[in-house]
C-alpha cells in the first residue's frame, strides 16, 4: 500500500486550501488504494477571509491546522512532526494558503521562504528520491526548494514569471492535463488557477494523483 | 440543464456541512451537466467546534452562510430568498450542520423544528412534485416535513428510531446505495452515518446524484 502524505493549509481556498482540490485529492487517492496521512503546520493562519465577501477579517485568527482538521475529518498531524521514512509520495492541494501558510509566496512573491516543517518535510522526500505532486498555486514550494525544476502553475504569466525568477522552469499547461519533471519526481497541475469548474479541476487532479503513484512504484 | 439548489449547513462535520460529501455532490453535479446553485442560512451556527480536539470552542461564533462560502468558493445565497420556481432539484448534504444548524434535531431529536428558510424552500420544492436528495443525517429533516416517508440514515438503532418517532419509514441501506420514495420523490443515501471511508461514501452519494437528476427529469 502505497502512503501518501497530503499537506493542507486551512480549509477554504482564500485564506487556507483549496477545498475541492483536496477532498478530490483524498478521494482519488482512496480510489487507487493508497494510504494517506494529513498533515498542516501548527500555527496561525496568515490571514482569516470572509469567503462571501472576499475580504480579511481584521483582528480574528485561525489555527492552520486545527481548520485543516475539517477537511481531514480530525485525522491530521502537526506536519513539524513528519518523517520522510514514514511516507512513499507527498501531495500539496492549493488554495491560497499554499502560498500565505505554507510559504510567503503571496506576500514576498520570488524572495518567498518556506515554512521549516514543510520544507523539512518536503526536502527529505525528495531526496530519497520519493515523488511530490503540487497542485494549483503550491508548486511555488517547488520552485523555492528545488530550482531548475519543469513545472505549472497553468498560464498566468505573472505567477508563472515569478516561479522563473525563483530558478523553475515554466510550462502552459490545460486544466485537464499536468507536468511531469521525471528527473525530479516533481508533478504539477494548474487545478482552480485555470479552472473553470469543478469537474475541469478534477480531471486534472486525478491524473495527477495517477502519475504520482506511478512513480512511487518506479524505481 | 436541470437546476440544483444544494443546502449547506456551514463548513466541517461536527458543526456544519460535512465536506467530502458536499464536494462528492457538487463534482457529481458537474459531472451531471447540472447548474448548481449553492445555499445557506444567513445565522449564527448553533455551535463551533474544534476538529482536531472534537471539543465545542467556548464564546466562539461564526455564520453558518459565511463558513458555507467557503465549500461554495464564495458563489452562495441566503437560503431564505431562494424561490423554488428557480429550481428542478434540491439536494443536502450532511454533516452535524444539518442538524444542528438546518434544524434542532442534534439537540431536541423527534421533537426538532427546521430552520424557516430552509422549511420554506423545501416545502415549496416539494409540493411542486420535484425531487430532493437527503445524504447521511440530513433525512431528519425529510422525517419532520414529510411525514410518511420513505428513508435511510444508515443502520443506526437509535437514529432510525427517532426518525421513525417522527413518522418516517426507515429502511437500512449500505454505504454504496441509496433508498428512493418514488411517490414522495425523495431520495437518501447514508454517507459518513456507515463510512468507512471517503470512496465508500462517494459511491453512494453519485448514485444517489444520478437518482434525483433521473426524477427531475420524469413527469
Amino acid at each position: 500500500m502505497t502512503r501518501v502524505g497530503v499537506i493542507l493549509s486551512g480549509c477554504g481556498y482564500l485564506d487556507g486550501t483549496e477545498i475541492h482540490e483536496s477532498v478530490i485529492a483524498l478521494l482519488s487517492l482512496d480510489r487507487e488504494g493508497a494510504q494517506v496521512q494529513c498533515l498542516a503546520p501548527d500555527k496561525p493562519q496568515l490571514d482569516v477571509v470572509d469567503h462571501r465577501t472576499g475580504e480579511a477579517i481584521a483582528g480574528e485568527t485561525r489555527n492552520v491546522l486545527v481548520e485543516a482538521a475539517r477537511i481531514a475529518r480530525g485525522e491530521i498531524e502537526d506536519v513539524a512532526n513528519a518523517n520522510a521514512a514514514d511516507f512513499d509520495a507527498v501531495i500539496v492541494p492549493g488554495g491560497y494558503g499554499a502560498a500565505k501558510n505554507l510559504s510567503s509566496f503571496a506576500v514576498e512573491g520570488p524572495d518567498s521562504t518556506v515554512d521549516p516543517g514543510v520544507e523539512k518535510l518536503l526536502r527529505a522526500v525528495h531526496e530519497a528520491r520519493k515523488p511530490i505532486g503540487f497542485i494549483c498555486i503550491a508548486p511555488n514550494l517547488a520552485a523555492r526548494l528545488f530550482p531548475g525544476v519543469d513545472l505549472t502553475i497553468g498560464s498566468d504569466p505573472e505567477t508563472a514569471g515569478a516561479l522563473e525568477t525563483m530558478g523553475a522552469h515554466h510550462k502552459a499547461c490545460p486544466v485537464e492535463s499536468f507536468v511531469c519533471d521525471e528527473k525530479a519526481k516533481v508533478v504539477s497541475c494548474p487545478a482552480y488557477m485555470l479552472g473553470p469548474g469543478i469537474k475541469d479541476v478534477a480531471a486534472g487532479i486525478e491524473k495527477l494523483v495517477g502519475e504520482v503513484l506511478r512513480l512511487a512504484s518506479s524505481p
